[in-house]
C-alpha cells in the first residue's frame, strides 16, 4: 500500500483553486468538521448527565488539538469503509494521552453515520453561507448593472440569429433574476440542514441506553439529546434520523445545480457577447487575467469560462446525490459512500464559480458603442416584427408576413435595407420612426423594475 | 420522409403505461394544452380590447374542435425546430374555415416559446396534481401501517448484516417521512408553476404594439396581457419572462426526482424483504401480477420493480432539465429544444411510480412471524452493542468490545449463541432482558410519533 | 385505469419526427421485433427437432399477421413488469385459432429476458444500420467542403476570441475526424450486438429439457439453438447469456453518445458561425425551413439546433444504461427495466440527429467573403503568435512578448493596426509578409490530408 | 485569496484512499506528467533540431527537478482558465537558473492545450495499466473459483425470487465475462491513447515556423514533430490534433464506466449474497476490515461497498467527458475546462475498485452449504419450471402451468413441499428426479467452460 500523500491544490479545478470555498471544502476542513461534531457530542451528553462534564471538556481540548494524522485516517478508512472508526481511534488514543477516563466517553454511543453526515452539513453549511454571500454580492453588481443600462438598446438574439431589439438593462436583470431564485433556495436550504443523529440502525437506542443509565427518569432523552446536539453543531433539528431517507442530501445536489445554472447563464451570455465579432461586453480587466501561453494578444473570458466548467459539472455531480436516495436498509451499501466526494466537489464548484461570478458581474465593461452597430448589421430586418403588426391589420397577416420577408430578401441580396424595399409601401418618416430600435422595446422598462424590486426585497445594499 | 405513424403506447415502459400520468402527457394532451394556451391567449387580449371578443370565442371554439392533425405539425416541427409554427398554421385555417376574420387575431403578437412553455407548465401541474394525490395515498396507507406495526420489531440491517433491532412501524415512518418531503414540495411547485409570456425576445413587444395600437392610454398593458393570460391557463403570474431563465425546468427536475427517490427507497426495501430467503413483506397479490412466463411458482414483486425502474431513469431527466440552465442569448438553440422529451418522460415516470407505490402501499403484506424469525438469525449478536453499553463501563470500553467480538466469533464457529458465551461473566436472567429485542428499541416509539403528527398536518385522511 | 391511446408521434421531439430512424423505433416496430423472436425460436427449434417444422410455420405466419394487439400488451405489461407475457398471451391465442396443438409450442423454454433482449438488439441493428449510412452521407459531403475548401483562409477562435488563421478545410477535417471515429465505432458495434438467449436462469434449462425429451443423444443442445437462433435473427451468437452482464446495452448507450457528440461538435461550430455577426456559414434553404413563428426575417438554424438538442440529451440517457450492468441477481428488479425507453430514445435521437446532420452537411452554405472580413477585425492582432516567434530569437522571449502585447494594446485603443505599431520595428515588406493570414497555417494542407486518406479508406464513395 | 494548502488524502473515498491509482493521479501526478510532457516536447524539437541538445538537455533536467510550486500554479490557473501558464513561468525560471539562453527554449511553439492533454494521457495510460493488471488479477482468481465451484447448485434468483437452480461456478462465470469485456477495451483504449499537438489553433503553425526558421528544407516538419513527441511521451501518434474532437476523452470515460460496471455486477452479487439471511458467501476476512465504530458483531462487506459507490460515480462522470464533445471553436471556452477533474476522478475510483475488487475475488468465502438450505427453502417450488416442461406435452401446457401454480400455492399455505401436492400424479421416483436441482442445470457446465476458454485467451494465467 502506497503512501495517502495525495494533495488537492486545485490544479485541475481553476475554479475554485484559491477560493474560499475551497478553504472551507478540504479534507482537513472535513476533518475538522468531524471532531468539532465529536466535542459537540459529547458536551451535549454532559448536559443530559451522561457523560461528565470534565470528560466533555477533555474530549473538547483533544479535538480542538489537531493531533489526528489525517493520511492515517484516510488510509484507515479502506478498511471500514468510511474514515470515522480510524478517526474515532485516533482521538480516542489523544484524549486517552490526557485522561484515560475520559478516553471512554469518546463516542459514547454514536455511529460512524452520526458523525460523518453531520460533519457533512457543517461544510455544506459554511460553503453555502460563503456561495450565498457572492451571491449577494453578485445581485448588487448586477443591480447597478441594471441601472446603468436600462435604455441600453441591443441586439436580441434567438437561435443565434439577430431577433428583436432589447435593451442591455432587460439582459442583465433576467441574469438577476436568475441570481435571486439561486439565492432564495441556498438560503432556505442552508437553514433547513439537518444534524444527524440516530445511532446504528436510526433507533438512538445506544444513546438512550447510556442516557436511562445515568438517569432513568426521562422518557426520550434521546430525542432530547438530538436537539442539543443539533443545536450545538449549529444545525437544524432532524424530525427523525435521516439514515435512509436522503432528502436533505438529494436537495444539496439540487440547490448547487441551481447555483451554478444561474450563473452559467450569465457566464454563456458573456461568452457570446465578447466573442471577437461582436464585443459588446469585456470581462474586467487584471493583470495577467485571460492570458494566453501562446499568444500574447489573446484575452480570453476566463471567469466566464471558469463558471461555465463549474456548471457543466454539477448537475452531474447532484445526479450521484439523488440517486443516493435510493438507500436501502438502514443505511446502504454503497449509496451512502457515494455521496461525499461528489457532494464536496458539487459544494467547492459552485462555491468557486460564485466568487467568479462576483467579480465577473462587478468588473464586467459594457460597450454601446458596439451594441448599437450590431444592431444595424441586418439593415432594419430586426424590426420586421413591427412593421408585420403595423402592416398584418391592413394587407393581411399572410399578406404582410409575405411582403416583409420579400424585402428582408432583397435588401439581404442588394445590400440595401429594408427601409429601402419598403420605401413605396410606407410613408419615409412612419418608417424611420417604425425602424428605430429604441421606439420597440416593449414593456422592458417595466420588467425591470420588477426584478429590481425583488432584488430590494431580498437583498441588503441592492435596494435603489 | 416516413409516415409519421410512431404511437408510443407505454411497450417499454411499464411504469407509466396505462397511468393516468400517461393520459396527461401523451403528446394529444400536448397539442390540447398548446391549444388551450392559444384559446387563453386570445380571451386575455379580447379582454383588454385587443381582440374582438367574437373573434376570440372563434379561436377558442376551433381550439377545442381538436381538428388539428397532430401528425403532420409533428413532422412540420422538423423544419422550425418546433412545433408550434406548424400548429398555428392549422389552427389558423380551422379558424378562416369558420371566420377568416377571426383567423387574423390567432396567435396574435406571440412567439412559439410563450405557447410550447405554457403547455408543458400546464401539463405539469395537472400531473403533478396526480402524483400529489397519490403521494397521499401513499402517506395515508403508510400511516396505517406505522400504526398497525409501532410495536412489530424487526432486524434492522446496515450494509446488508443486522444491526440491531429497530421496529417495522419505524421503518414505515421513516418511508413516509421521505413521502411526506416529496409531498410538501410537489405542491409547492405545483403552485409556483408559471405561465409564459415574452414574445419573440421576452419584452412582450409585440403584445404590447397590438395593445397600444388598440387602446394607446395604458401604460403597460403587455404586463397587463401577462397576468390575464396566466390566470386564463390556471398558472402563477410570472415576475418576468423565463424564456432564458430556466429555474421553473430545473425546478421540476429537481421534485420528479424527489418523488421517484423518496419512493424508490420504500421500493428498494420491499425488494429487499422480499427475497426469498428475508420473507418479511409481500406486495399485494392480484390476478396475474408478478407472473412470470417461465416459472409456474414465481410472484415477482412488481409494483417496487416499476418503482425502481423510474427512480433509475428520473435523476438522469433531471439532469438534462438542470443543464437546460445554460441557456445563451435570449433563446439557445439546443438548451430549450432538449427539454421537452425528458421533461415528460420524467413526468409520466413520476406519476406511474406514485401510482404503482400507492398501490403497494396500500397492499402491502407484513409478516411479523417472519421478522420474529429473522432476529434470531445471530444467536443474539444483534444485541452486542446493548451488551457493550452495560460491559463497558465496568471492563473499559476496548476490553468490552473484545469479549463480545470473541464471543461473537465462538457462538459463530461453534452453532451456540452469545447467551451460551457469556453465561459465565453475566447472571442469566440479566441476559436474558438484556438479549430481548424488544427491549433495545432506544427512542423508535417517539420518533414514529413525531412522523406521524407531521403526516397528520400535511394530509388530510392520515390524522390518527 | 385508463386508456392506454397515448400516441408518440415526434411531437417533443423534432429531431427524430418523421425520421426513418423514428420508424425503425416505434413501440409496433418493437412488437413486431419481439414477434420476429417468437418465430425466430420456435424456426431453431425446428431445426433441432424440439418442435414440429409445420407447428414453427404456423407459428411464424401469426407472428406476421399482426393480430397482437399493442396496447393491451402494454397495458398488461403493468402487472408482470415487462410485456412479454401479455405479447405471449395474446401470440399464443391467434395461434391456437390456427392450430391449437402448434399452440403449445409457443414461447417454449424461454423467458420474457429472451425475447425482450434480442428484440431490443434487432431494433439496435436496423437502427445503427441506419445511422451509419447517414454518417457516411455526412463523410462524403464533408470530404466534398474539406476539398473545396482546403485553402480558405479563416479566423481560428479559442475560447471565442480570435486566436490563428486556420482554414475552413481543416475545420471540415475535424469535423470529418469526429464522424469517422463515430462511424468506425457503430460498424464494429452493429456487428457485434449478440442475440438473448439464456432461459429464466440463464442456464438454458428448459431450452436443453425440451431438446433432451426430443432427442437425447446431443451433448448440448441448448447451446446449438441459441446459435441457429442467433442466425435467424441475424445477430452475433453470445458467447454465454447476458441476463446480468450488460456490455452490450452500455455499449450501445456509449456509442450513440459518441454519434451526437461528434456531430453536436459539427452543430455547434455551426451555430457560432451563422450567428448573425459572424456570418461564415449558412444552414442550407429549403421553404418554410427555419421560419419563425414571429418574425419574418428570421432563418434559425434548424438543423444544427436539432443535432445539439439530441447532443444535449443522448450522454444522460447511455448514463442509465452504464448503470443498468449494476444487475444484481440472474435478473435485477429495476435496472433491467429501466433500459428499455432510455435505449430507445438514444437510437431514435441519435438516427434523427445523424439524418439532420447530413441534410445539414450536404448543403452547407460556405461563405468565403465573410471569412475574410472577420479575419481583419483584429488589425493583424490574429498573427501575433508568428510575429512573437520572429521576435523572440532577437529580443527575447518575455521582451517580444512584451512589445508585441503593447503593440496590440496600443492599436486597440487608437484604432489602428498592430502593422502601425510595428512600423518602426520591422521593414514594412517584412511585415506584410508576417500578416498575411494564408502565410501561416503551419501544417494545414498536410492534416487535411491524413484525414481525408482516412476517409478514403473507411468510407465508399468518400475516396478522392 | 486563501492559501491553497487544500489536501485530498481521500478522507472522503475510501475507495481509492491508498490505492495505487491514487499514487498515480495525485495533483504531484499531474504536475509531474506535465513536466515530462514539456521535457519530451524539447527533447523532439532538438531532434529536428529545432531546439539546441544542450537547451533541451537543461529544459529535462529542470522538469526532473522538482522545483516547482505546485500551490502556486495551481492558484495562478484561476487566472488564465488552466495551470500550464503558470507552469511554464515557474519552469521558465527554474530553466534561467540554470541556463538562461535554454530558457527562451522552453514551451517553444507549444500551447497550454498540448502540454495539458499530453499529460493527461500520460497519467490515463499509467492509470488504465494498473486498472488492467488489477482486472487480469481478478480474472485469474475467478477462474480458481469457476473451476472449484462448477458443481456446486445454488438458487438462482430473478426479481429477487428464486428461479432456478443455478451453479455457483456459471455466476462467477458470468462475473468473469464481464470483468474480460471490461479487460479487452481497456486494452485496446490504453494503447489508443494519443498525444496532443496541435499548436494554439490546431494548424502545428508555431512549431512548424520555428522549425522553418532552423531548417526551411522539410516539407511538414510539424507533423514528424508530433510523431516524435508521441514516441517520447509513449503514447500513440495522433492522425490530427484533437483539440477540439474530443473523442479519446469519450472513450476514457466509457471504458472506465465498463469497468467499475463489470466490478460492481460481482459486488453487487456479494453484498446479497452476504446478506445475514442468505451467508452464501463471505468478504475475505482480514484486522479490522468490515469493523463498526458501534457494534461489535459486524463483519461488513466493505469491499463489495467500496466498488460499488465507485460504480454510483463513474457513470456520471463519464456523462461530462461524453458532453465534452460539444466543444465549439478550436477550444471551447468551458467544456474542456470541465474534463480535468471528472476524468481524473474516474480513473481513479476505477483503479481504486479494480483494486478492491481484485482482493475481494481473491479471497472471497463460498458457503456450500448455505447454497444447498437455501435451495431447500421454497419446499420444491424452484423446480416447477422442469415439472412444467414434463407436464405440459401431457396435460397442455395452461393446464399443466395452473396445476402447478395450485401445487405451490397450497404448498406455500400447508408447510408442505411441491412433492407432496404432486404425489399422485407423477410416480415418485421420478418426482425425486425431477426435483433434483442439480438434475435441472441446463447448459451450465459448457458455458462455463466457454467463459473459461476466453479468459485462458485473454489473461495470462488464467489457462487451466
Amino acid at each position: 500500500m502506497t503512501s495517502p500523500a495525495g494533495t488537492d491544490s486545485g490544479l485541475l479545478a481553476p475554479t475554485w483553486a484559491g477560493s474560499r470555498a475551497q478553504a472551507e471544502t478540504t479534507d482537513e476542513a472535513f476533518l475538522r468538521a468531524m471532531l468539532d461534531v465529536e466535542a459537540a457530542l459529547a458536551h451535549a451528553q454532559a448536559e443530559l448527565g451522561v457523560v461528565p462534564a470534565a470528560a466533555a471538556a477533555t474530549v473538547r481540548d483533544a479535538c480542538r488539538a489537531g493531533r489526528v494524522d489525517l493520511g492515517q485516517v484516510a488510509v484507515a478508512a479502506r478498511r471500514t469503509g468510511n474514515p470515522v472508526p480510524g478517526l474515532v481511534t485516533a482521538l480516542t488514543a489523544v484524549v486517552a494521552a490526557r485522561d484515560p477516563e475520559a478516553a471512554e466517553h469518546v463516542h459514547r454511543g454514536a455511529t460512524s453515520q452520526d458523525v460523518l453526515d453531520t460533519a457533512c452539513m457543517v461544510v455544506a453549511r459554511r460553503t453555502l453561507d460563503l456561495i450565498a454571500a457572492d451571491l449577494e454580492r453578485t445581485a448588487v453588481a448586477l443591480v447597478g448593472l441594471v441601472g446603468a443600462h436600462r435604455d441600453t438598446v441591443q441586439a436580441g438574439r434567438t437561435l443565434t440569429q439577430h431577433a428583436l431589439p432589447i435593451t442591455f438593462g432587460l439582459k442583465a436583470a433576467c441574469w438577476l433574476q436568475g441570481v435571486l431564485d439561486a439565492l432564495a433556495r441556498v438560503r432556505a436550504t442552508a437553514a433547513a440542514l439537518p444534524a444527524q443523529l440516530g445511532g446504528a440502525a436510526g433507533t438512538l437506542a445506544a444513546y438512550q441506553e447510556y442516557a436511562l443509565l445515568a438517569d432513568a427518569s426521562r422518557p426520550a432523552p434521546a430525542v432530547e439529546l438530538a436537539a442539543l446536539f443539533a443545536a450545538g453543531v449549529g444545525l437544524a433539528e432532524p424530525l427523525v434520523p435521516w439514515h435512509a431517507v436522503r432528502t436533505p442530501i438529494a436537495d444539496l445536489g439540487a440547490v448547487l445545480g441551481l447555483v451554478t445554472g444561474a450563473l452559467g447563464k450569465l457566464a454563456v451570455d458573456v461568452l457570446t457577447l465578447s466573442r471577437t465579432e461582436i464585443g459588446e461586453v469585456g470581462e474586467p480587466a487584471a493583470p495577467g487575467r485571460g492570458a494566453s501561453s501562446a499568444m500574447p494578444q489573446k484575452r480570453n473570458p476566463v471567469l466566464a469560462t471558469l463558471v461555465v466548467s463549474a456548471a457543466r459539472q454539477v448537475p452531474a455531480l447532484a445526479l450521484v446525490l439523488a440517486q443516493a436516495m435510493l438507500a436501502e436498509d438502514e443505511r446502504p451499501a454503497g449509496a451512502w459512500h457515494a455521496e461525499w466526494q461528489p457532494l464536496r466537489e458539487a459544494l467547492r464548484l459552485a462555491g468557486g464559480a460564485a466568487e467568479a461570478a462576483a467579480e465577473l458581474a462587478e468588473g464586467l465593461r459594457v460597450h454601446p458603442g458596439r451594441m448599437a452597430e450590431n444592431l444595424r448589421l441586418t439593415g432594419g430586418a430586426i424590426l420586421t416584427e413591427r412593421l408585420n403588426a403595423r402592416l398584418a391589420p391592413v394587407l393581411g397577416k399572410a399578406a404582410a408576413k409575405g411582403v416583409l420577408a420579400e424585402a428582408v430578401a432583397e435588401a439581404d441580396a442588394t445590400g440595401t435595407t429594408v427601409a429601402d424595399r419598403l420605401a413605396g409601401l410606407v410613408p419615409p418618416d412612419v418608417l424611420t420612426t417604425l425602424l428605430d430600435p429604441a421606439g420597440y422595446l416593449g414593456a422592458a422598462g417595466t420588467l425591470v423594475e420588477r426584478v429590481l424590486r425583488r432584488a430590494g426585497a431580498l437583498v441588503p445594499g441592492a435596494a435603489r
